[in-house]
């Protein structure tokens, strides 16, 4: 149990603990196109996590900084090492916002901005429960390590080499990473599997400019029609990826997980309501709506354009077309081979008088850890205690992909806590975070800071 | 035969005439974005009508203005109505130019700018005339009406009931459309058959903003992936319409047409060089590629954007997508009743989770005029006089829409006499038009001018 005192800490700053995340949310920090604020980001927390003790700098990279931040307690207690995201999603469409995305506005229970739960407020939750184990408790009980990234959202290209070469500084006995949601509201849960994903842009070119489509129509191959019916080939009329082998290594869902599933209090009709969709589709037919979300891999056209865009007319066969296209993987698949299917499905695809070209935006491994270990343990202990409700065993649709290189390149398997809402527009305008969860997110933290230290212990 | 001092007016007037032309090719006539250029190219057009000596004034409609002028010679001499637009199509993509598309600039014996083919290059062919006939030969030998349209481009959403409430003041005894091109440089043809057109736009509303793709993959129907395959189902295999009811009305072309279509210089690979594609295609199985352009109707995506299109990544399931898709029409079909067909497939093809929405653009009939008739007479022997070759009768598959509605409006079969060359980039960026075109016009209007006082005299 945590102190009470930390608990009390905790609620009686929770006004400046706020103001402090406004200040952090109102860096825009998109990652491919706010460098300048990406690194005065890194600054400020590298500035914030110093205040609290800690060691901390801002590391460069090929692209944005990551901070990395450490304490050291004590060589007889275990370490931790934390993860989280500085990084935003861009904004756009900015239209759709009710205000404006990097100008933090509380209304309703909930902070409004662009990164308020994905993952400002989410990572904020860890410098919260370090000031308040500090000020109020007992100290921190566990070495910590911190890795606060600043290329997520664009599928972290730099990370995989970074995490080679300050594999020593981050060696740890536990990680906790906060970058995820709850099941639903009141239902906290820890996340033990996540896809990964494999991102691409096919253009298709065609006439070396756009041509007159009275003149020529009939007798050219249009790069939109063409890229049209490459993209709806891409599934068959069952919802199944036609890309060959794109199934090929997928790991089944276990009759267990089912099970557990169809035990979970999900609503469908709400879930619809909650998209303003009339009508849920989309995926695979023969498997549940979270099955297709958490354990089924997916194809989606994230983003298509081609030839005239603007007001009224223009009666042209166009020059050329693309489309972004996101394909979310689970264990086991590997986006290099489903890169391969993809760029095979294309070749074989390209009709003649078009020209085409696949470039390769980002991937990322799906991960599967063990959900029982002692880590998880005291995950799901310190979610009961800051939520007052055992945590569900989930998977989750999203990318992470810290997890799975956590994994593979530090033998870490990392424990998913995160205190997102599924209703939160992660990724969408209005995102925003509600106040309960980003105090709550501070408890669990201290929480799971004490668990570790108790249940690691050497 | 033209009177040598009129060609030779013409000659000596060139650089004079050129420079005028590049006065009007300086106005950024586009009809949807550009009003106010619109009303001052109307402006300057009546300013030079008047100084040729006719009675001319910029007349107001709900849209852009029509310039209308008119000459009284005599009760005793024919009336010829002379049709071009001063609109051009919008220049984007601008960065595709190698000059900016309102600086006209001379060089390699063109100009370019945008409209310097379409249709402005064109229309002043008339006014040259106009000028030579004047102050070098015995005066124009018939009573003009002239109709500048500032619509075409857009699909002449106004010119209908402006033809109506000035069916007087048009009245003719013949008419010419100079908005057409050569069948090939060095060869003058005549058209008598043009495709109309329907334009409409579909979207399709899926989740009520963008959402995440990893959440939610599997789940929602995406609209760019549903969009993708209402398009590509818009063509089978053999690259045919699907929607229902679209070949129902559609002329077979006859034997004839086959035969004197095989029979021109028609150098496939050279035309699909100049649209730099390495193949042609697109077009339905069992037509040669001129009776896929000329006689049989099309279905092309002028646009197509939804989702993210910016730099790099974003892992969205986007709220909407839209396509601009354009119909042509060959004789007989019926706009209004291919509308309805693409209104039906739509609404049996939109899936699950999707609203969609269907707009009209724009319409135009098809139209086609009997090929043998004195006036028709008259144009190809002024083709011949001006360019040193008979004119081939050919179809056209682009749309002209003012021919359809003289027709039926006015009764008037039009003589559609152009100068263009199939490679002046007419719609696409570096549009231009070649100075013998521009000059010879002047000559051919000059002839027909002649011509039809002589084989139309009362």
């Amino acid at each position: 149990m945590l102190p009470e005192t930390v608990t009390e800490y905790l609620s009686a700053n929770r006004q400046r603990h706020l103001a402090e995340l406004i200040e952090l949310l109102r860096f825009p920090s998109v990652a491919n196109t706010e460098p300048e604020a990406c690194n005065q980001v890194a600054d400020w927390l590298v500035e914030r996590l110093g205040k609290l003790g800690l060691e901390a700098r801002s590391v460069p990279t090929q692209g944005r900084p990551n901070v990395l931040a450490s304490l050291h307690v004590s060589e007889d207690v275990p370490t931790l090492l934390i993860y989280g995201h500085y990084d935003v999603q861009p904004p756009d469409p900015l239209e759709l916002w009710d205000t404006k995305p990097f100008e933090p506005v509380v209304r309703d229970g909930a902070i409004y901005a662009r990164g308020a739960d994905d993952d400002k407020g989410q990572l904020y939750a860890h410098l919260m429960a370090i000031e308040a184990l500090t000020e109020a408790g007992d100290g921190v009980p566990v070495n910590l390590r911190i890795l606060l990234e600043g290329e997520e959202e664009i599928g972290s290209p730099n990370i995989e080499p970074f995490l080679i070469e300050h594999a020593d500084e981050l060696a740890a006995d536990a990680a906790v990473i906060s970058d995820s949601e709850f099941f639903a509201e009141g239902l906290p849960s820890i996340t033990y599997s996540l896809r990964g994903l494999s991102y691409v842009e096919v253009t298709f070119r065609g006439p070396s400019v756009d041509i007159h489509s009275g003149l020529n129509g009939g007798a050219v191959t249009n790069p939109v029609n063409a890229l049209a019916r490459l993209v709806a080939g891409m599934h068959d009329s069952n919802g199944r990826v036609t890309l060959p082998g794109f199934y090929d290594d997928v790991l089944d869902l276990t009759d267990a997980e089912r099970t557990q599933w169809e035990a979970l209090p999900f609503d469908e009709a709400g879930y619809a309501k909650s998209l303003g969709v009339d009508a849920l589709g989309g995926g695979e037919s023969g498997f549940s709506v979270l099955e297709r979300r958490w354990a089924r891999p997916t194809l989606d056209a994230n983003g298509i354009v081609g030839g005239y865009t603007g007001l009224g007319s223009k009666t042209i066969i166009p020059a050329e077309a693309s489309a972004k296209i996101s394909m979310r993987l689970v264990a086991n698949q590997d986006p290099a081979r489903i890169v391969e299917g993809f760029r095979e499905y294309v070749a074989e695809n390209t009709p003649p008088g078009i020209q085409a070209q696949v470039q390769l935006n980002a991937g990322a491994r799906p991960v599967m850890v063990p959900p029982q270990s002692p880590a998880m343990e005291a995950g799901k202990e310190a979610m009961a205690e800051a939520f007052g409700k055992e945590a569900a065993m989930t998977r989750c649709g999203a990318s992470v992909p810290i997890t799975e290189l956590f994994q593979r390149l530090l033998g870490l398997d990392a424990v998913l806590m995160g205190f997102g809402l599924p209703d939160d527009n992660l990724h969408s305008p209005n995102e925003h975070y509600r106040l309960e969860q980003f105090y709550g997110g501070a408890v669990a933290s201290a929480a799971m800071m004490c668990n570790i230290g108790r249940l690691l212990a050497k």
